[in-house]
C-alpha cells in the first residue's frame, strides 16, 4: 500500500491510498478556492448533561450543494473540478471544507473545569474518505483488496489523528442514505478527530470501570463471551470476529461487530484480522442491502480506546457498530420524545428476529 | 374542574376532565374489544450504557391506523365508536391500548443489581390524552381556561401514577408532526409511567449531585439565575415563568421553560403559576408555528422530580423541554453517526439566534 500527500488549493491535506504504487499522483487542484480556514466553530459545554455541543453556525453558509453530475467525490474530469484533482484514484482522504472541528485553533487546549456559559474553539479535526472512484457503488460491492485498501486508510488516519494535540477521540464513521440526511450519493465515510471524550465512549469507559471493579474482569470481553455462548443473536463468527445483534438492541436493526481479541485500536489489527475483515464486511453489508427492496440507510462506525487518555486503555475495546432507523418496507423508526428527551428507548423489533433476518441474507451470500 | 372516571370495553381506565361539571360523562363503550393487557412488552439491560431498553414487540401487530374519518380520539357518534364513548368532551385521558410499559404485571419490582442478559416484565402504564374533542386544533389554539383543563390534567395524573408501585418516573410529553413520526393528528400528547429513572433524568440528577457538592447550591436555580442574567436568549418573562433557548441548545430550536420558584414537580404549581401558564403557554407555541409556513414539528415534555427516590428530590427542579428537528424552511436536522453513535451534538443554528427569532414571533402575538 502507498500513501501519498498533497494539498488542496486552499492549503487543506488530501491523502491518496493505493494498491498500485505506480499511479500517478501529483496533479494541482485547479480550483480558486477562498481560503476557509478562518470560519471556525465553537462548542458550548450543557452542565446539565455535562456533554459538549458543537456549534457550527459557520457551515449554515455552506454552498456546496452539487448537482449529480457535479459529484465533488468522482475524479476530477474536463468537465468537473472536484475536491480529487486527480483523473482517477483507488481511496482518498481529505479535510473537510466545512469543519465542525478544526486544527486551525490547535493549542487552545480544552477546559478541565467546564461550567455553565464555558464556551471554547471547537479544535480538532474532520476529513472525508471515499471508499472509490465510482459513483455508484457501496462497501458492499468492493472486492477483499479495495475493501482492505479502506481498512489501511482507516489504520493511517487513526494513528495519525490521534497524535494530534488536544485530540481525544477519534471516530471513523459512516453516515449512508436520504433517511439519515446524507446528500451525497458517492461511497463516502468521515473521521472526527473530537478534542474530548463523546458521550457514548465516556458512559461506555465508565461502565467498564465499574465492571471491573465488581468482577475484576473487563466487561466488553465479558459480553463478547456471554453472546457467543447465548449463540441467540449471532450472524457471522470466523477465527478472527464475531457479529451479531446485542442482547439489548434499542435500534429496528443493530449489529456489533468485535474482534474475538481484546485490542483496543484499528492500529492493532494482525494480518489475519485485517484479511478477514476486508473480505466479509462487504458481505455483511450487503446481506443487510438484501433485508428490504433498497439499499438499508445507516449510521456505522468504530469504538477504539480515546486517545491522549492512557488510564482509559485498559477498559476499552475496539468494535463495530452499525444501526439503522429502518424497521420494515415502508416504516422508519422515529425517535419521539421517550427517546429524544428522556434517553428512554422502545424497540418494535425483537433482537432475535433482527438477528435472524440478517443471518439469513447474510448466508445466502455464500463465498463464491 | 370535575373529573369522572369510567372504564373502556377491554377494562383500560378513562377519566373526563370537566370545566361544566353537569356534562354527562356516563357512556358506556360499546364496542367489541378484545383483551389486549395480556400482551406484555419486556425491557432489557444495556450493560454498555446502563440504560434499560423496552422491547416492545408485541405492539408490532397494532391495527390501529385509523381513516382521517375514523380518528379514535374524536368523540364518538353515530358514524364513529371512537376510544372516547362520549358525543362530547373537553380534555380526556385514558389507558393506551397497546402501552410499551403496563400495570399488569405491577409487582415484580425491577432488579437493583442488573447485569448483562438481564430482562424483565415492563411495567409501569401509559396513558393518553386529548387536549380538545376538536380534530383539527392544537395547543395553540387553547384558552386559558382550555389550556388550564389540560394542565389539571397534567397535575391529576402526575399525582395519581407517581404513588403506583414500581413507577419511579413520570413523564408527561407531546410529539407533534409528521416529521417526528406521529399519525394521528388530533391533538394529544402522552404520559408513560417508567418502573426505572430515564437516561436524561438520572444524568440530570448526578450533574446536580456533582454541582451542590462542589458549590453547595442548586445547580438549576443557578442555571437559570445565569440565564436571565446573561439575558441573551429569553423568549419570554413574567413573575412567574422564564423561557428561553439554553447556551448549549443543540437542537436547531430549543426552549426550556422554568418557574421562577423551586419546585419540583407540577403537583406544586400555586395559581399564580398556573394561571401565567395556562396564558401565555398556547401563545409560546403558536410562536413557534408562526416560524415557517406549517407547524413546527416538535418534541415536549416536563422534566420532574423521581417518584419514590426521596433521596433525589434535592436535586430536582420542575421544568419544560420543547425541541425541534426542523432548522429552517425546508431542513430538517438528521441526528447521524456524531450524535446517534457517540452523543456528540452538532448545531448548525446559534442559540441566540433561534432565541431572537422566536422571541420576535412572541411578541407580535400581543396579548388582546
Amino acid at each position: 500500500m502507498r500513501k501519498t500527500t498533497n494539498h488542496l488549493a486552499d492549503g487543506r491535506s488530501i491523502f491518496y491510498f493505493d494498491l498500485d504504487a505506480s499511479a500517478p499522483r501529483v496533479k494541482a487542484d485547479q480550483r480558486n478556492l477562498a481560503d476557509v480556514t478562518a470560519a471556525q466553530g465553537s462548542m458550548r459545554y450543557d452542565l446539565l448533561t455535562g456533554d459538549w455541543v458543537a456549534i457550527a453556525g459557520h457551515r449554515q453558509q455552506r454552498i456546496f450543494h452539487p448537482n449529480i453530475d457535479q459529484c465533488p467525490l468522482c475524479p476530477t474530469n474536463a468537465d468537473r473540478e472536484s475536491e480529487i484533482p486527480e483523473s482517477d484514484y483507488s481511496v482518498v482522504v481529505f479535510e473537510n471544507r466545512f469543519p465542525s472541528f478544526s486544527q486551525a485553533s490547535s493549542g487552545s487546549s480544552i477546559t478541565q473545569t467546564p461550567s455553565w456559559g464555558s464556551e471554547q474553539v471547537a479544535t480538532g479535526r474532520c476529513e472525508v474518505i471515499t471508499y472509490s472512484p465510482l459513483h455508484d457503488v457501496s462497501l458492499a460491492q468492493l472486492n477483499q483488496a479495495e475493501m482492505g485498501l479502506v481498512i489501511s486508510a482507516w489504520i493511517d488516519r487513526s494513528a495519525e489523528l490521534s497524535q494530534l494535540t488536544d485530540v481525544n477521540y477519534v471516530f471513523i464513521f459512516e453516515n449512508r442514505g436520504a433517511e439519515v440526511g446524507v446528500t451525497l450519493h458517492h461511497p463516502h465515510g468521515q473521521i472526527y478527530a473530537y478534542p474530548f471524550i463523546p458521550t457514548y465512549v465516556e458512559k461506555l469507559l465508565s461502565q467498564a470501570k465499574e465492571y471491573r471493579n465488581l468482577h475484576q474482569r473487563s466487561m466488553l470481553d465479558d459480553v463478547v463471551a456471554k453472546e457467543l455462548l447465548a449463540d441467540e443473536r449471532i450472524i457471522f463468527q470466523d477465527n478472527s470476529w464475531v457479529a451479531f445483534v446485542p442482547h439489548a438492541a434499542r435500534w429496528p436493526y443493530e449489529i456489533q461487530l468485535h474482534p474475538l481479541r481484546n485490542i483496543t485500536s484499528l492500529t492493532e489489527l494482525n494480518e489475519r484480522e485485517f484479511e478477514s475483515l476486508a473480505g466479509f464486511l462487504p458481505r455483511l453489508i450487503k446481506s443487510l442491502d438484501n433485508l428490504f427492496d433498497s439499499p438499508l440507510p445507516y449510521m456505522a462506525g468504530w469504538v477504539q480506546a480515546p486517545s491522549n487518555s492512557p488510564e482509559a486503555v485498559v477498559d476499552s475495546r475496539l468494535f463495530f457498530r452499525l444501526v439503522s432507523v429502518q424497521r420494515s418496507e415502508a416504516k422508519l423508526k422515529y425517535l419521539a420524545g421517550s427517546e429524544s428527551l428522556m434517553g428512554a428507548w422502545i424497540s418494535d423489533v425483537l433482537p432475535e428476529d433482527a438477528a435472524g433476518h440478517i443471518r439469513t441474507e447474510f448466508q445466502k451470500l455464500a463465498v463464491s
